[in-house]
């Protein structure tokens, strides 16, 4: 745990450079907006530790897969979020010395993101070997406003001397991925261009074949006054620049405005990206530096009115969601349904990929709630269009008849993941994405979603898991064998309750909703079986069978549901009683000792528990909490959150507060140790639940919103607003009192607390009782 | 299925070049005597597919390891059985063009393997696209006289032209590992020389360090007399050679005889390689080749007295039983107790490493019946030796107090297996390098093997099952979980029969070897409990517990053992009826799919039934047998020579003969189509097993050799020769007879078909009933 931040509440700061902890600065720092996005590096160089990262929505290569034992079966490649050019780069030198704050005296420093305005700032005052002092001040983003463009401003201060400063502003497509399996490049150039208003670089990746360009204009004012003076261009491969040398004296002030644009072939025709390029480049300096960043916070300042959640009475946990929530928004914005949420967003290349099945189960929630309901749509349509490759996917598994399997992770529709416990058993993930359908339904009301694209997908996620399972002669039940759960610290057991329910639920969904469309829309729906070439009897009817003979394993005298079959078997001592050198065990121990543990590694049982609330009671929910929960290592960022909204559920407010601050700051602090390799951006979508569906007890129930609120002990007040079928609303909730202002969209039912009000427009429910 | 080689008793035989069969024939025509040993590569110049390698025995180097996705406690390197120098190579120039068969016309093409005597032979006519024909005559041998020395003698005669000939005779250290995981090459250039007498070569293994030096003489005669007519020498980085060229007339005949030797820092001192290997050279050219290839056949035709089978009316069978003798012997002579028998021998680089549990469960028992006793007391001393290295090994994996965790894959005690279901969990290996020692001393008598070695592996592998298990409280009994027993179609499983029987059977065994070491040598005793720090009562006490416990899995009502806990929940389809196009399923299915399948690699339950025979009545190892067998696939090599042994023991001729013949001919028709990757080395003995354990019926029985053969239906008889404590027996079989030859070391007790016999020596044992 680091606690190097200091604490804001709509800022992360940083009042002292700790080149130790940079790495883990620039994850956290990280700006972007949906299209584009980039780790907080220095603008000018700096030859301590760093991972430079630059990364367009999109674009990725398909790195030849590095694997020491081959299974029949693995995916050729692995698809690695690209690494591109590099815009924000200066080069700075005082009377002949380089600007690198590794070699430098640093006599003050401080780095700011504006999460409120997406804005990263810095400013520094550095003593060089040479003895000169300069002070930097330098402010960057990505528009929102204007999505293809990116500026910033760099200003530098000549505090002791008189003399040379050089500023060289370049684009350098130079760039490698870290984590290349064979230390390849993955670009290859194509063009480049340089004159004295202009600026490009053009490469395009091998393999895939995307095309990115990145233009750039340079604007030099030395205080306060445009200058051309001692501007000249430089070019090498793949690398262009605009250099100016200049004459100043002590107390001037240079400043250096950067305004670029980076396009792909994700969105342009080859040929019309450079001049795409440059007119957005010349739109962004008509427009000015100023008026560039104005556009963007104001943009910036409107969205937070849908999605804001105040705490009051605790900064760090104010700081702390609102950078989740602020992460979550640079990642991804749902304008694109060919883009999804990746587990490192625009924060790091670790993991590669985008899509996992994160999206479905955690991500989902968030944007259904705080996002026009096209985008909760789009997230949904992304994997409708990658049907036909999970019905290959599946196919190459040996299913057939249309049976899909979605990939675990993927970039385009293909697996690319391989790790055969993962990859190939790790099926449950097809569970979420049948869920997910439901959940958006019940959020929404949206059930021509169904009609149109849902059944499809639900039809072939069935088939697929009629054929993953075998009747058991022993149980005369249908078992599911050879899986991974959600807990991955358990691989190809048997009959893992989370995934043998899920199933069962989906090929019930799936039958229901059948009816519904058959009723709803009869010749789409006898299209549809005839495409799918789908006998409706013969189907209805072994589905029907499997489900009501799917076996659930549990354990009837503790009252809970096994994880797997014969857990009970394990040696099961509580996380509490652990050596806690051991911790975290995926660092300590073998595989084989963490497979043999008890130790959960995220909700597996409670994960079904959370997604089917519904159909269990209270009690039930608690004793498996209280079973589990003990032995939970929470080793996946994605644990906290499920625990802390079960909790909420069953009144454990303690350890939904435990929970609730653990995945919350797990970035800020970094809780994993891993943070220099980027934000865990999925599972900030899980603090959002946390939050709303943990302590502010908010549900779906019959097309209608519930909610719960308590007030965590330390907490003076608390307040979320959250987008309901076309209203808006805030709920306030403070130790006396809970306050619902409905913003739009005229008269709504709200439960609270189990009670059904009806809110007028404007009208403000107050609730004297918490509980 | 491949059927290209003529059968014949003692010789492999290939008739006709099939290029596409090459790399076949390179594996199961190699050579070699123990100490080096190469694939029968061509000695001249050829473009089309070919492995050449050359491998020299304990030279290894330690691959980084390449893995997609690490997990705590993989090791950093696989271990590679390393090609070294090529002293084979000639290049053939006629008239200027180069002999290559790949690009000539083949007039006629003969290669034979004599495995009487150990010669590689060859002899074409080939037709030059220059018009010229040439006859060449070749034969080679690493000579088992003289161990260091490798020679051939190729000889070209001028068939239709009169021209010029260049011979040119070369070393060349330039070689890589095909298997290399980052195209890495492993040898370092240390010296090389070359003058008109001698050329040689040394070069060093990266980080390993081991060197390797190689010297050659060649003599040219020109029909029958030498000549230095037109000898150059050539040199170029680790590439040397002497040239010869020749105005030839037709008719004419050239014969060069190359003598080569190579030489180790397995062996010798760094400073003293030069001079050994120059001297080995000069022994070999003061001999001459023919008196090196007298020397040489002589000794193996002497050595073959030992370990030969013979077998009436079946040629084919002949000839297999022959080659998987020849190639175990060409692979391990048991000289030093720091080699092993690696999987591929020296036929290939697959699989690396050198020791897998294959040298104790299948090798042992060859050596123990055909060598003297010091080969397999030596197999025992390499894990002897290996002991603290396997420690620490447990030591990685959070086991403590001195329990040893033998490697699945080592060249030098290290573990270098890198899958987790394999590498952490196929943890029965421990359980047969026990065995081994249990099987040593009741093959041997050698119980003084046991006081100053074999209880201290025991104890430690003992140490290792007490903590490896853990209590069940539903079960009230011990358990294993998470392992992957000697079937690897099925990983991470709990409760595999045989890993939790070979586990209490090795608590038991080591309680009882202490018992017997504390009686016989006291004072060896207690030092040894102090060096080991071991508590007996506690000790003894737990493990009696452990092993009075421990679970065994059955199913009562089939009277079978359970290969795992809930196996019977699987879907139990004969491989009979599965679509041959699945077959074989690991290249065919994925690996989930396998892994659900009831479908069997190789003996598991009935490996259990196999080594621990006495301890079950026949009827129940038929049970299995019948259970188990037709649900197995035979994917491994060292399956179906189990299901031999087993088969005849319960009377089941026809299966043992069927299993027989697909151990026996798995190289020569290559029936897994991967012998062009090398040879089944370790399966080899498994063979030999199949024929003296299973037709032979042989077994050992309170200090006593007992026999039980039969004959296969379609044989007209067969003998088979054996030591045993001193004594060499050859029993013969024939429809209506048993003969039993006591060879040698006086009066001898034998059991035949459950009689016992008191056999004289040089007396002959007539059965005239076979059963």
């Amino acid at each position: 745990m680091k606690q190097f931040i200091k604490t804001d509440p709509w800022k992360l700061v940083e009042t002292t450079f700790h080149p130790e902890y940079h790495a883990n600065s620039e994850s956290i720092f990280s700006i972007g907006n949906g299209k584009m996005g980039q780790r907080a590096n220095f603008e000018e160089d700096y030859s301590g530790d760093s991972l430079r990262g630059n990364y367009v929505a999109g674009i990725y290569y398909p790195d030849k897969t590095r694997v020491g034992w081959w299974k029949n079966g693995y995916p050729e490649y692995f698809a690695k979020v690209l690494n591109a050019v590099n815009w924000i780069g200066l080069h700075i030198k005082i009377n002949g010395e380089l600007l690198d704050l590794n070699k430098c005296e640093i006599l003050n420093f401080e780095r700011v993101l504006d999460m409120q305005h997406s804005l990263l700032k810095r400013r520094f005052t550095a003593r060089l070997a040479n003895g000169n002092e300069v002070s930097v001040e330098a402010v960057r983003f990505y528009s929102l406003a204007d999505d293809e463009i990116g500026a910033l401003s760099y200003t530098v201060k000549a505090e002791n001397f008189d003399g040379k400063v050089e500023i060289e502003s370049y684009l350098d497509f130079n760039v490698v991925n870290q984590d290349s399996n064979y230390d390849q490049r993955f670009w290859e150039p194509i063009s480049q261009e340089i004159n004295g208003d202009y600026g490009q670089v053009k490469s395009v990746t091998k393999k895939t074949n995307f095309i990115v360009a990145c233009g750039m204009h340079n604007s030099l004012f030395v205080n306060g006054d445009r200058t051309e003076a001692g501007k000249e261009v430089t070019e090498q491969n793949q690398l262009v620049s605009h250099k100016f040398s200049l004459q100043v004296s002590q107390g001037d002030t240079i400043t250096l405005e950067k305004i670029i644009s980076t396009v792909s072939t994700f969105y342009y025709e080859a040929d019309q990206m450079d001049e795409a390029c440059r007119k957005n480049v010349e739109r962004g300096v008509a427009k000015g530096f100023d008026a560039l960043k104005k556009e963007h916070a104001l943009k910036w300042e409107e969205n937070w009115t849908h999605y804001d959640i105040e705490i009051e009475g605790d900064v760090s946990a104010q700081q702390a969601i609102r950078f989740n929530i602020f992460q979550l928004n640079q990642t991804y914005t749902g304008k694109d349904d060919r883009l999804n949420i990746g587990p490192k967003g625009f924060t790091g290349e670790k993991y590669g990929g985008s899509t996992y099945w994160d999206t479905e189960a955690y991500c989902l929630p968030f944007y259904l709630s705080t996002a026009p309901q096209d985008v909760a749509r789009n997230l949904l349509l992304y994997r409708y269009k990658h049907l036909g490759k999970a019905i290959e996917n599946a196919g190459k598994l040996g299913f057939n008849s249309g049976a899909a399997l979605y990939p675990m992770v993927t970039m385009n529709g293909e697996e690319c993941h391989n790790e055969w416990e993962i990859t190939f058993e790790e099926v449950h993930r097809n569970g979420a994405i049948a869920y997910a359908i439901f959940d958006y339904v019940r959020y929404t009301g949206d059930r021509e979603y169904l009609i149109d694209y849902g059944l499809e997908v639900l039809i072939a996620i069935s088939r697929f898991w009629a054929q993953r399972v075998h009747f058991s002669q022993v149980k005369q039940q249908y078992v599911i064998h050879g899986v991974t759960g959600p807990n991955e610290f358990e691989n190809n057991v048997n009959n893992n309750w989370y995934t043998n329910f899920i199933a069962k639920w989906c090929l019930n969904y799936t039958s229901e909703i059948m009816e519904e469309v058959k009723t709803k829309a009869p010749q789409k729906y006898t299209a549809l079986l005839g495409k799918l070439n789908l006998n409706e009897t013969e189907t209805l009817n072994s589905w029907a069978e499997i489900a009501d003979k799917m076996h659930l394993p549990e354990d009837k005298e503790r009252g809970i549901y096994l994880q797997q079959e014969g857990f009970l078997d394990k040696e099961i001592i509580p996380v509490a009683d652990l050596d806690p050198k051991h911790l975290p065990i995926v660092q300590n121990w073998s595989w084989d000792r963490i497979l043999r543990s008890c130790y959960i590694k995220q909700a597996d049982v409670l994960q079904g528990l959370y997604f089917f609330e519904d159909q269990f009671s209270k009690e039930t929910i608690k004793r498996n909490f209280d079973y589990y929960e003990p032995i939970t290592v929470h080793e996946s960022s994605l644990s906290p959150c499920v625990h802390c909204i079960l909790a909420s559920a069953i009144g454990n407010e303690e350890k939904a507060y435990e929970m609730f601050m653990r995945t919350a700051r797990l970035d800020i602090d970094d809780f994993n140790n891993d943070t220099e390799d980027g934000c865990h951006i999925t599972s900030m979508a899980g603090t959002w639940g946390a939050f709303v569906k943990g302590f502010g007890g908010m549900r779906v129930q019959n097309d209608q919103l519930s909610l719960a609120p308590f007030l965590p002990k330390s907490w003076k007040g608390y307040a979320f607003t959250i987008g309901f079928r076309g209203h808006w609303i805030t709920v306030k909730v403070k130790p006396d009192a809970i306050t619902i202002i409905n913003k739009e969209g005229g008269p709504m039912q709200v439960t609270l607390h189990g009670k059904d009000l009806t809110i007028q427009e404007g009208e403000n429910i107050l609730a004297h009782a918490l509980h």
